[in-house]
């Protein structure tokens, strides 16, 4: 996944450092073991995106400092600790070109570790303000039921596009909306504001997440550091596979590779050719614009300017990036 | 395993009903699936123990009825999260004699479920003092890294009762004394008193534990709910295990299927044979009456004369308890 341009968070680079810092010393365990995966996962990387957007939006007005840093922590931590579930679910081997905790350690360990992760995080908001962890906690409720719908209507041909959407919006778009709207209450803005910023973040997540889907269709696996046509091997339907199945003169076939839960690699392959010779590609993109539009006339005039400039570029590079 | 007298915990039945209740009431989802799953785990049981010594605990002083209950559940959720991660990661197809969630509905969404089980638990206590909290996440870093260690050192036929008894405090004992300390200060006890009924958990969970490892080996599967000699047979060494490898004659045979990962039913049944030659489960009830006496002899005269009772009852009846 490319790594959005280093300006772009300029605004909160030292607070990224610091929450670099942290993360490295709050993953410390003296078991060797939950040691050695913690480092592993933090040295993974990643975009760091969701505390990114949380500071920035936390700049957007006049933040406590001192109760800063612990909510952004906890925010990647969480983030990491789906991602270690997610990886055993997916059955993944690499991650980020890298191999996963599950590939390493084997899956029990990281059941365990994604476990130990979700109490790290908490344990370090304990002095957050209680609404700022409801959100938090609401928004581990709300991915795990996106990823089990995810399952559960894996290799399920008949998904609508409000389906899609319901899914997204729980599995993604929530995480993103959640951390832009935390940064808000933490940066004291109105309560109008909180949920414009939380909108923002919300449209932000959609388009992002639908250029995910759209990538797995359209990118080398150098570039997604994963297979292609990883979600379609899966069953899972997203957009661009919605718009083909209803547009496509070849729709029965590509429903019969998607409701096969052997598919072979010809048949991904096949899948992917029928989604190209259709418009999906583009239709999609149409919809991660109008997304990010709504998002860019979501951010309230009360934002500092230098941070509405920064997430109008945030909203830009999701609208830009091909890998 | 047996269910408590319903007498031991009778001044905290109707508490208890309480706790059933919200447990129902906070599992609802609007996903179908993790709504089957959250009723099926609630209906599956088990001994409450840890919300029961809880709310005893809480009992000694006087507590403040309104935030006593949210702790309780909470508790009792975080429990289940680990047991259903527990079941993923030792392939269980039964507990208490139902099928396992991970059997049911497979590993992948029994993650996710474990996963919302800890959400719920912490949005459940949102409104907790700050160090309960505290001691909660802590419970969920010490469960997690004794898990992992136990799954590290799994068919090593080379380790101690030290190795052992720390690998059992941080699985097990950790988490009753976190629930009984709990209570106490819910209870409004004073400091000293808090730690003393802190010792009181800790020594009944290394009891209990120890207790589990013995019935193991001596309970018929009926009467577990699960095949017996289970540990053994994922290589987990228990403290009758390392009695028998320093004791017996048999000691190098024993090894032998210790540190065989694929072990045969004859292999298991082999070792138990070796195990009950020797004196092992008379020097681990030892051990249980040590840890109970320490149980009984930690409680503060500071509870009131009815708890105290019963929770000198319950240190009992942890050391009669066949299966």
């Amino acid at each position: 996944m490319s790594k959005f341009p280093d300006n772009i968070f300029d605004i909160v680079s030292e607070d990224l450092v610091a929450v670099e810092e942290e993360l490295y010393s709050i993953i410390q365990s003296p078991v060797d073991m939950v040691n050695d995966i913690g480092v592993h996962l933090v040295q993974a990387g990643g975009k760091r995106i969701r505390p990114a957007l949380y500071l920035l939006c936390a700049r957007g007005g006049v933040p406590n400092q001192a109760e800063l840093l612990p909510m952004a922590v906890a925010i990647e931590l969480i983030h990491m600790a789906t991602l270690v579930h997610d990886d055993i679910i997916d059955n993944a081997a690499t991650r980020r070109g890298r191999p996963t905790a599950n590939a390493r350690w084997g899956n029990h360990s990281s059941v365990l570790t994604g476990d130990y992760l979700f109490a790290k995080a908490f344990s370090a908001i304990i002095l957050a303000r209680k609404n700022m962890l409801k959100i938090l906690t609401d928004v581990i409720c709300n991915i795990c039921e996106g990823e089990i719908i995810q399952l559960k209507e894996a290799f399920n041909a008949n998904q609508t596009e409000a389906d899609y959407r319901l899914r997204v919006a729980q599995k993604t778009a929530d995480f993103i909306a959640a951390s832009c709207e935390l940064g808000a209450i933490a940066g004291g803005l109105d309560e109008k504001s909180v949920i414009r910023v939380r909108e923002y973040g919300y449209a932000l997540g959609m388009a992002f997440q639908i250029t995910d889907d759209i990538l797995d269709i359209t990118a080398s696996a150098e570039q997604l550091g994963k297979p292609v046509g990883n979600d379609l091997r899966q069953g899972i339907v997203t957009l661009p596979v919605i718009y083909a199945l209803k547009n496509s003169p070849r729709s029965d076939e590509l429903r019969n590779i998607i409701i096969n839960q052997k598919m072979s690699d010809d048949e991904v392959k096949r899948g992917l050719e029928i989604i190209h010779q259709t418009e999906a590609v583009e239709y999609s993109y149409g919809q991660v614009h109008t997304y990010l539009q709504h998002a860019r006339n979501s951010l309230p005039a009360t934002l500092n300017s230098s941070v509405r400039e920064s997430l109008f570029a945030v909203a830009d590079f999701v609208g830009l990036r091909k890998y």
